[in-house]
C-alpha cells in the first residue's frame, strides 16, 4: 500500500502520523519552519501563502490550547480559518463523521485540522477523501485517541535539534504515561527515524504498553537509572483521569518516584534539556524548580510549535 | 404595508422570507450565485466586496453547520465576521432581544444573520432597526422557528435550475415532516414563485400542517404514488424528537413507508435528482444507497449555498 | 513603587486601572478616541494600525458584550483575534493562571484582554510578564471581580466630555449597587482625575462600600435628593444574584425606591444624560420610558466604547 500521507512525487500531502515518513520528509519540515520563527519577531506577523484558502479546526474533542496553535498558525499565513467545536453540534444530530466531512469539503474547504478521541479518525477522513475524489484537500491529524499527535512530536524534534543539533549522538528519556500517551507514540517515532541511538522509556509498569519490547528502546523503572547522562528528558503529561484509577497509588506517591525534581535531573548531562508537551501538572510529573528551571526549554517548545505548524499547512498547500 | 424586504427601488434590503418577494428578484438572487460558485475554484477564494464589513452571526439557537455556511460566505467576501451565540449570555442575563439588538448595532454593524427559534424573530428585528432609524443594517433570516429559511429555499432553487434549468415544466415532490420544517415552507414558497406547475407533498397525516389545502399543493400518503413521474425529490430532515413522540411509530417503521430507497427511487423520472438540506438521518428518511448515489445532488446542494449567501450578502451591501 | 502601567517615558504600556493614572493620559486616551469614532462611519471600517498582531482575548469569566467590543475594535485595526473562554478548557485540566500566560506569550502574543473573576489578575499577568521579559505584551484589563473595569470608565468619560464638555462644572450621580461594582469603582476614579467637583452616590447603606467615607464622594440613601441638578445619571446594573439574597427586599421594592423612572429624573436638570453600561434590567433599576427617551446616551456609550477600545490598543501598541 502506499503511503498515503505522500503523493507521487513524495510530497507531503496530509499529516497523519510520523510512522512510515521518511527521514528526508521529517528533515524538511524542519527545515522549512526554520524561517517561520523569524516571521513571528516581525512587526508584521503575517504572510500571504495561505490568503484565501480555507482552514477547518474539526475538534470532535475540545482543547483550546492546541486548536489555537493551529488558529495562529493558520492566520499569520491569512488563510481564513473557521473553528468547529463538532461535539456540541452536528455529531450529537446524530451525522457520521464522513457525512460531516463531505459537507464541509462541499464549502470547498482547503485543509482539515482533526481531533478526535478515535484513533484512525484523520486517516479515515484521508482515504474517504481520496476515494470520493477530493485528493486537494489536506488533512492534520491534531491528535486521534492514544494513536498519534504528528505535529507535537514534530516540534518536539525541532527544539532538540535547535539545542542538540546532531540527533545520532543523543540519549533521550520519555517519562511518564506513555501507555496512554499519543505524544509519546509519536516522539518514540520521530527519535527513530532521526537516528537517535539511545531512546529510554521511564515508567510504571502500568503505564508500558504491552508491546513495549517491539519498539526499539530500553525500559527503566527506576528514574535515577534512566535518567543517567540524558541529553533529553522528555516528560508526559499525566492526565487527572488517571490519578484517580487504580493504575496509581497516588499523585503525591507518583511525584516522589516519577516526578522531575532538580535532585533526579542532576543525573542527567549537565546540559540536560527538559521538555514537557504541556499543560503541566506541577507537583505530580514535575517540580516548578524544573518547569522553570534554566534547562527546561517547553516554552520555546510552544514557539517552535507554531513555526512547525505553519511549515507543515504551507507544504502542505504547495503540495 | 411595504414588503420590509425591499427598498423603494425594489432592491432587496433584508432576506427575512421567500414570501412575499417578487419572481425577478428570487432569479437576480440565483443569477448573482452563479460566478461566486467560480470564485470558490479559485487558488484564492476572496473578493473584497464586503472588506471592512461587520457581519454578525446571531445565534440564539445553535447550529454550527449554518453558522459555518455563513461565516465562510462573509470571509470570502472579505468581512469581519463575529460570531454570537447569544443563548449562553446576555439573554441569560435577563437581556431582551431588542435591546441586544441596539447595543450590537451602536457597535456599528452592517448585517446580521439570525437564527431564533421564535418565528417572526427576525422581522421583529428588521422593523425595529427601520423604527429607530438604523434601516442601512441589513438582516438575514437563518432560520426562525416553523416559518421560514429563506437561504436554504434558494440554495433548493438554485440546485433545482442547475440541473433541471426550466422551473415552469416540473414536478416537485417533498417528503417528510412538512409540518414542523420551516425549509418545506421556504421550497414550497419559492417553487410556487418560480412558476413550478406540480408540487407534491408525500408525508403522514400527523405531519402535515392544518393549511395544507390552502397551499396549492397535491397531497399523497402513498410515497410511491407521490414520486411517480417526479423530476426533483426533496427531502426532509426528521428530528430526532419526532421520532419519540406521539407523532410517529418508530424510525423502522417510518423508514418503510416514508424513507427513500432506490426501489421507491426508481418510480421517479430516470433523470430524477435527490435533494436534502442535511444533515441526513441515513436509514430513517433516506436510504444509504440513495443518497450516496448518482441522483443524490446533496452534496451540490451545499455548494451552491455558499454561492447562494455570498450573492444575498453582497445583494444587501450593495443596496 | 513605578506605575506599571506607564513606561519611563510615560506612555500606556498596560491598561490596568484608572487609578493612578495621569490625567494627561486620561484626556489623550480620548483624543486619541475621537477620530476612531469617524472610521466606524466610513464604507470600509478598518484601518491597518494592528496589522499581524496577535490579540488575545483571554476570558476567565464568560462575557459575550464584552469580548465581542474588543474583538471588534482589534479588528478593525486589522489584528488577528483569538478568542479564548478558558474556564472552559486549561483551567479545568488544572493548568495555573500564569502557566497559561507563559503557553500564549510564547505564541508570540502582542497583546491580552483580560476578564478574570479574581481582583488584580491583569496586575498578577502584567507584573508576570515584566519579570519574565516580556514586558513588551500588552494587558488590558476587561473586568476583574469587584476591582476595575477601566474601559468602561474611559468610554463613560468620552461619553460625559461628548455631551457636557467640561468636566470641571459637573454633578455626576452614581446609582445602584455600588458595592459590587467595578464599573462603579472605575468611574469614580476617572471622574476624580478629570476633575468633577461634585460626586454622588445613590445607593441603599447595603449596597455601599464599607470605604465610601473616604472616597471623597457625597452619599444619599433618598435618590430624590441625590438626583437633585444633576447633570449626569450613571444607573448601575443590579445583578440577578443580588436580587435573591438579603441584601434587597425585592425586584419590585428595589425599583420603587432606586429605579429610574421619569418622574425621579425631572429632578435633575433638564439636560441631564442618563447612562447605564448595559446590559440594563428594565422594570429594575431603570424604567423603559427613560431608557429609551430623548435623555437616555446609553446606545452612543456603546458606540464610543468601540472607539475608546481601539484608541487604547493603538495607544498600547505603539508605546
Amino acid at each position: 500500500m502506499l503511503n498515503p500521507q505522500l503523493n507521487r512525487n513524495g510530497e507531503l500531502v496530509h499529516l497523519l502520523s510520523i510512522d512510515g515518513l521518511p527521514r528526508e520528509v521529517l528533515l524538511k519540515i524542519l527545515d522549512t519552519a526554520a524561517p517561520f520563527t523569524e516571521v513571528a519577531e516581525r512587526e508584521v506577523k503575517k504572510i500571504p501563502l495561505l490568503r484565501g484558502k480555507s482552514v477547518f479546526n474539526l475538534f470532535f474533542e475540545p482543547s483550546t490550547r492546541t486548536r489555537t496553535t493551529f488558529e495562529i498558525a493558520a492566520k499569520r499565513l491569512s488563510a481564513d480559518v473557521i473553528n468547529l467545536n463538532v461535539g456540541a453540534s452536528s455529531q450529537s444530530k446524530g451525522e457520521t463523521l464522513l457525512d460531516t466531512v463531505d459537507n464541509l469539503s462541499a464549502m470547498q474547504a482547503d485543509m482539515f485540522v482533526v481531533r478526535h478521541a478515535s484513533s484512525g479518525a484523520p486517516y479515515l477522513i484521508a482515504q474517504h477523501l481520496s476515494a470520493t475524489g477530493r485528493a486537494h484537500i489536506h488533512v492534520i491529524n491534531a491528535g486521534d485517541g492514544r494513536h498519534a499527535h504528528p505535529t507535537q512530536g514534530l516540534l518536539d524534534m525541532y527544539t532538540i535539534r535547535h539545542y542538540k543539533r546532531d540527533f545520532t549522538r543523543l540519549t533521550v528519556a520519555i517519562v511518564g504515561d506513555i501507555l496512554h500517551s499519543r505524544v509519546a507514540r509519536s516522539q518514540i517515532d520521530a527519535l527513530t527515524i532521526l537516528g537517535v541511538p539511545e531512546i529510554r522509556m521511564i515508567a510504571p509498569p502500568t503505564l508500558l504498553p504491552a508491546e513495549v519490547g517491539k519498539l526499539g528502546v530500553r525500559v527503566f523503572h527506576d528514574m535515577r537509572l534512566g535518567l543517567r547522562d540524558a541529553d533529553v528528558v522528555m516528560m508526559l503529561r499525566l492526565q487527572n483521569e488517571r490519578m484517580q484509577g487504580a493504575l496509581l497509588p497516588s499523585p503525591q506517591e507518583y511525584f516522589k518516584t516519577y516526578g522531575l525534581t532538580p535532585e533526579k535531573l542532576a543525573l542527567a548531562r549537565p546540559d540536560a534539556i527538559v521538555m514537557h508537551p504541556g499543560p503541566m501538572n506541577r507537583g505530580v510529573e514535575i517540580d516548578s524548580a524544573v518547569a522553570d528551571g534554566p534547562r527546561a526549554v517547553i516554552l520555546p517548545q510552544v514557539t517552535f510549535g507554531i513555526a512547525v505548524r505553519m511549515a507543515v499547512m504551507s507544504m502542505l498547500a504547495g503540495a
